[in-house]
């Protein structure tokens, strides 16, 4: 795996000034412990300042383009944008895969571990681009391969996460992040069933039944919505 | 209390060109209830642009200014400067509450509420400014108010918040967010001990212990740190 500056702006459809930038962009730190004398640091920091970046772009266009609907709704759609599965999404439809630079060990791993590795290396190319050509062009990549996702985020309805709205609505209004607690389990390993309660600090919101944990949550989600009135 | 925009430009150090940007960002949703003409809608919209101008400014001036410190501290750095506890210092030493638009019940409320709302205002006040002079204006509001408690953060060590910590590490690196649940609880209502667990999925790290569930719960994911050896 070589380092090729010119396929990844053609590829992104990005101009690239300073290459050590982008090179440090698709570097995992797993790379560097097989290749001590690689001449750029890991990308986790740029990984932080182009979140910062995402984050803003999305934001501003959401807050344009949606004038009715209420901060709520904004945040989860903003969520659905940017959460790692889409950015990971975004990242295999771009190509972004055949740039990275991991480890050996790392790049036998093509499941979950994989999807966040190219979430991070888009945020992380998003840090360099803002860098090497400032806000407007990282805004003209987001706009391109993260904004034309709203359509599709608001026809699936993916912004409508119960849990996600429940702890932005009970940290704005109460100033707490709820909590999950698992109350019951029932059934056999094959037909498990779960009932899960949401807690605002010790107080037992509501609680919701489901196969999975993660189902029974949503659902104590959604029950708490319903009873706050939220 | 009247919207006066002349003054906030004088308290706040800015320039104010679409006054009712700001009469926007000082009007809390309680002040419509009791003020059905009121010319503008409440703030969470500005506050929820605000807050990622914030989150950007923050994030760039760390990056920049620390080279040398990891993702993972630059992160807690930012956290502890964007916080709603800072925020609200913030609005409180530059006089933000004599602007706030709000219910006489509201306004009789001095404690934790009015500290967020406070924290939402400067907020939303970022926001406006952002949209009324541009990033530039927001980002020398940010610096001056903001970032100058950069020193004051590092000396009082207000970033090593251990949950704070243990959660980012474990979604960076594990991808889940941990949870915690109280184990057990001993002692007379007095004096009152708890024992928590911090879990990554189903899997029990750390325990701590505490004399409140918020203590208990710091020492897990300290705990929870080391086992790790985060």
């Amino acid at each position: 795996m070589t380092f090729d500056a010119q396929k990844i702006a053609k590829t992104l459809g990005i101009k690239i000034g300073n290459t050590a930038l982008f090179q440090e962009a698709v570097t995992h730190r797993s790379y560097l412990n097989e290749h001590k004398g690689h001449p750029v640091p890991h990308n986790e920091r740029l990984e932080f300042l182009g979140d910062a970046v995402l984050e803003l772009a999305v934001t501003e266009r959401l807050y344009a383009d949606f004038p009715h609907r209420p901060e709520g709704e904004l945040t989860a759609l903003r969520a659905a944008l940017v959460n790692s599965d889409m950015l990971a999404k975004i990242g295999h439809d771009l190509g972004v895969e055949q740039f990275l630079l991991m480890s050996r060990g790392e790049s036998k791993d093509t499941g979950r571990a994989r999807q966040f590795l190219v979430a991070n290396v888009v945020e992380a190319l998003i840090g360099a681009l803002y860098l090497d050509q400032g806000y407007g062009a990282a805004q003209a990549f987001i706009e391109a391969h993260v904004l034309t996702r709203t359509k599709e985020v608001l026809d699936a309805k993916l912004y409508t996460d119960p849990k996600s709205r429940f702890q932005e609505l009970a940290q704005e209004k109460q100033g707490v992040t709820p909590q999950y607690r698992v109350l019951r389990e029932s059934g056999p390993d094959h037909d498990r069933r779960f009932i899960a309660g949401v807690y605002i600090g010790d107080e037992l919101i509501a609680e919701g039944e489901g196969l999975s944990k993660q189902e029974a949550q949503r659902n104590a989600a959604k029950e708490g919505l319903l009873k706050k009135g939220w």
